[in-house]
């Protein structure tokens, strides 16, 4: 909608990593004052709700830097430059968790905090799961531990806030959701 | 689980704005190797599922400048400094969209972007709206528009990608799975 438009009258980069970049802007409010605005740029991302065959969520437990903590999550990866989501969702369960999937199919996509930042995440549910013989090396900065969870447990973890993110969180209700409609 | 963690060797503050601040680390890894991590401090923020006594979603229409496009999202804010989250949901809630409310109950919390960020949103859900005399002023480089919604609209919504962030899509799930448990 044009009138709550904010229009960009300079724009600084103020760091460029390699996950993230930071921009600060000015910009012109649709009542003609200005103000600032502190933007990160993001490549975006996949995560994988992977399901095995005897119905178990596949997670990994893993040490945000962020957070000083570990938390269980769905396995996620950021997209490579020109990266199609469902080839890195592929790869990044791959990778994490040493699955190979017959089906993955998209369930949706959000802004995680469209506040500051326009990383989106891109959420698949994969199943027909089969483990490599030799499972792929992970990413040499990347440590995770690989848990196999009942739907009853990880609703556990999500009241004992060891599942405390937005996608991960997102995907338990999902399938709260699948089983209340299974069972009407 | 300490076996993941990395410690931190050196911590420098790139950039300190308004809402964020960035922080570029070196790590040590599990494997004893350094690496470097992006960290996004964050205040944290609350957000509130407002459900009016006709059984609208209450939800503003917001231009998000990181997205460069207007978003339809639950109400939400920052947490101000050492500001209680659930008195900041309710001045949030009213401060958005001109409600009070009776009731208010958290219904869960999730980090938002825990590879880079340490946002935290709180989501609570609010009933027994009404609507105050003299509604509050926005803040002054805030404008929203105020929609109220069915559960079909705001479906919809998340089919057209008007709804289309983390917090907002996990409320519209939370309350798909209340009306799935309802009508069991």
């Amino acid at each position: 909608m044009t009138k709550l438009e904010e229009k960009t009258l300079h724009s600084e980069e103020i760091f460029s990593g390699k996950i993230i970049s930071l921009h600060l802007q000015d910009v012109e409010l649709p009542n003609g004052k200005h103000a600032k605005r502190e933007i990160i740029k993001h490549p975006g991302a996949v995560a994988i709700l992977a399901i095995t065959d005897d119905n178990k969520i596949v997670m990994v437990e893993q040490y945000r830097k962020a957070l000083e903590r570990t938390i269980v999550e769905i396995p996620a990866g950021k997209l490579e430059k020109d990266e199609e989501p469902a080839l890195c969702a592929r790869r990044e369960l791959e990778e994490e968790t040493g699955y190979e999937c017959d089906s993955l199919e998209l369930l949706t996509s959000f802004y995680t905090s469209p506040g500051f930042a326009d990383e989106i995440v891109h959420v698949y549910i994969a199943k027909g799961l089969t483990k490599k013989e030799n499972a792929a090396d992970l990413d040499e900065d990347e440590f995770v531990e690989l848990e196999e969870l009942t739907l009853e447990e990880a609703e556990q973890y999500v009241k004992e806030q060891k599942i405390y993110d937005a996608k991960t969180i997102f995907a338990v209700q999902y399938l709260q959701l699948q089983e209340a409609l299974k069972n009407k």
